[in-house]
């Protein structure tokens, strides 16, 4: 088979990625206007879509048009869609048009932004970007921004860095067969996202020398129970070095007590990194600021528009106020890379590990363009009026429970399944039970493919997540949702056991 | 300003969305067929962008129109143009049309891949087009791979496992603070990429305890070097863990001696990581398969993709024959990441810190189907030649000297500066006048806005480099850049001193 009008060498011809891309353009624009056309999980059976694609590379080109087809008839069905106003699990990674158009426009330039000179746009429109969104956010001015994928490499990145401070020369001399060094100790909420372990393993800090601390009722950390875990590690010889603060957890979107855990930091000379990936977004809402307070104390703070702000993944935007300790953790600056300028710009490849970074602020540029402030924050509040509206029903409905305050737009709740033979009335048998049926009913609901839920377990309470985040998420999606889960839940009720 | 049709809440107009995607899709094809109407490199002085921007964000809308105009106008000229048949420098990170199709279509679905479950088709296509990338770089079966964003990640990941199946329980211990653990070393060329540095920065292993091994006159790892400074931190208690080989050094694309750096490490129990990010490439061709002889007794191994396979930055391949480790090295599933399928399928985000991880793999699938293996052959093959003809031009011109073998398509050369008043005839004052010289002729060059060459130091020589990969690069291009860097030479050796 010959493609069309590939030449020899360069690129394809013009005219066929004039036609294909005008194709998929359309494409786009039909399948984001209903997305709720196409099953919102996959049921797609492991290796089905591997064994319907070639083994091998294919040795001619392959027309444009017959990938475009095989895009939509192969891959598409193994797709769980995100965009789907229907996709409530995790937290959304919720994209937008305009989002799509800055990584269309991101992939053509295909520049490396690793250094100011090897495109001073891209660090300078990252710059902007990034003190816009801090602006929004109510953060003070000495913050700067780097732009990373996730934030489990912010993590990383904090990490590192409030190792490197402690002036035990560990960048230079490693930490392994030192007499010299005591067990260094991290600290975190029990709730705290799976990061923070990822980089106690991967800094050699260890498992065991991260602590977990215990939440309160409403799953926020316990700054008593923090300090005083510092002050036993200190009395044990241990080096505490490292707080991890989150607002906005995984499971139930807590938010742990910042300022009082920033001054124990401060106090005990600790570095404080906030974990605002889902909750620090709603910052940018007046009503919600305080989901940020004390983290103008902090050292470091991420939040991910990738995950509430309608930019495409990846995006986690990394603040700091101590940039100079940042550099110094990671620059390294081998001859090759050494340019005239560089003490008078910012070379991001300075700030973290990958060296390549592609122009990912154009994203998020668009998106600040397109909606405005005043949109964006429009858009924040409806999702928080939903979650609000959602919590409601539930507190109404005895058949349901409410397993978390609802401070955003996460709903946590699980199903009391009254009338159903089988559950005893209290006690662990009767958790365990209701862990069992909320474990089906969750698994009913994803397989029908009219929504998509998560979940999690809360004090050994199997417990369903409802994350609204989606840009194309309404009142209707929402209510629709709910009538579901109930309606499924009552047919539930009705089987026997 | 109101911005045409952007409602109150939800996505932008499809209608906008579409107008402008057909434009922006047009302009690109417009962009790539002529790149070279613009400078390659961006003129652009530090703060110039940053301060056309507003220092803050928009509160209303800004029509799309308006933002692609502001694109154009403001940010393009502070463009660094990676897309410029006249881009030389670093190693051209090379786009094709068909790879920004697949991350336009990335962007739609934004999906994240974190999960087998959180789209099926994403994390099977990943598996398919490594699967097929691992072919034809002729790597036994045994080896799979995982899309990373670049190859400082994968460097660090690498590490990271070798260091773990030690057996010293490092994950859960960690490193500081215990008396049962010597220092452990890694080595690597005096070549070899500052990710190594990076990932031994992190890991807490000590940029002291990385061995630089000597390199020979072809600036290739000497293998004896590495045994005996294995021998050596043996006898002095240290524990060798690690060794990172290249195949395409960053100053020289000089290939390291992999099958007998490969005996060494197996005899001395130790990971070999192969570093094949540029190089590593070349192997899709048969006659140059012997850059990556050896690696298939490799522990890991990664190739970049977006150096030299038209795939836009970010894609990183990394393979491993030891999936098992890596896994156990990074793996944490938190409850609410449980799924039924667990145990059938790959769930990537075990294998490396980001969790997020959109859907790469489609860049690489419309490049791999719409050149075809046999078209990415003949392109990579065309670089070589171009490569080999610029060297044979060097060596047959005595005021230029060719600094290092050319196996591939990057070209180290220096200007002798015959002629040129004031330049020694030999010895260390010869060098130091030499290499102001070609500074000034690097920085002459690349402000001319005609070519874009980046530097190196070898052996206390300045060299420039000029590495041959873009996709749109052609016989012309590079004889016009040989004859712009002859005639800038020449004009130079007639100044006065």
């Amino acid at each position: 088979m010959k493609a069309d009008d590939v030449p020899t060498l360069g690129d394809i011809a013009p005219e066929s990625f004039r036609k294909t891309g005008h194709e998929m353009i359309d494409w786009i624009a039909e399948y984001l206007t209903h997305p709720e056309r196409v099953p919102v999980m996959a049921r797609t059976r492991p290796g089905e879509v591997r064994s319907a694609l070639p083994p091998a590379p294919p040795e001619a080109p392959v027309p444009l048009d017959t990938q475009f087809r095989d895009f939509r008839e192969i891959l598409l069905p193994g797709i769980t869609h995100w965009n789907h106003p229907a996709f409530f699990a995790y937290f959304g990674i919720t994209g937008s048009m305009p989002g799509i158009l800055g990584e269309l426009l991101a992939a053509a330039l295909n520049v490396n932004a690793m250094l100011w000179k090897t495109s001073p746009a891209a660090t300078e429109l990252e710059e902007v970007v990034l003190d816009w969104l801090r602006q929004g956010l109510g953060l003070p001015g000495e913050f700067t921004g780097v732009l990373m994928d996730t934030a489990s490499s912010a993590a990383l990145v904090a990490m590192t860095t409030a190792r490197e401070i402690l002036g035990l020369d560990i960048r230079q001399r490693g930490l392994a067969g030192r007499d010299d060094l005591p067990p260094l100790t991290a600290y975190c909420s029990q709730h705290a996202h799976s990061a923070v372990d990822k980089a106690a393993i991967t800094l050699g800090i260890g498992l065991e020398n991260l602590r977990k601390i215990p939440v309160d009722e409403d799953y926020r950390m316990l700054p008593g129970a923090l300090e005083a875990a510092i002050g036993d590690d200190r009395a044990a010889g241990r080096r505490p070095f490292f707080v991890l603060a989150t607002v906005g957890t995984t499971s139930t979107a807590s938010v742990d007590p910042v300022p009082a855990i920033a001054r124990i930091c401060r106090r005990a000379g600790l570095w404080l990194h906030v974990d605002g990936a889902y909750g620090g977004m709603a910052a940018l809402l007046p009503e919600k600021r305080w989901a940020l307070e004390g983290a103008a104390e902090a050292d470091s703070l991420v939040v991910n528009p990738h995950k509430w702000l309608f930019t495409p993944i990846d995006f986690s935007a990394f603040y700091t106020r101590r940039e100079e300790a940042v550099r110094a953790a990671f620059s390294l600056v081998p001859e090759f890379l050494r340019t005239p300028e560089q003490d008078r710009v910012r070379n991001f490849m300075d700030y973290g590990i990958p060296l390549g970074r592609r122009m990912r602020a154009l994203k998020l540029w668009m998106v600040f363009n397109s909606f405005g402030m005043e949109g964006l924050r429009a858009r924040l509040r409806d999702h928080i009026r939903l979650g609000a509206w959602l919590a409601g029903e539930i507190d109404a409905d005895p058949a349901f429970e409410r397993m978390a305050p609802t401070h955003f737009s996460l709903v946590c709740l699980r199903w009391l399944a009254p009338g159903r033979p089988g559950v005893p009335t209290q006690g662990a048998a009767r958790d365990e039970a209701l862990n069992r049926l909320n474990e089906t009913l969750l698994h009913r609901l994803n397989e029908s493919g009219r929504l998509f839920l998560s979940h999690t377990v809360l004090d050994g309470r199997y417990t369903l997540r409802m994350a609204i985040g989606n840009i194309r998420t309404d009142q209707a999606a929402v209510e629709a949702a709910w009538r579901d889960i109930r309606e499924t839940a009552a047919q539930l009720a009705r089987e026997e056991a």
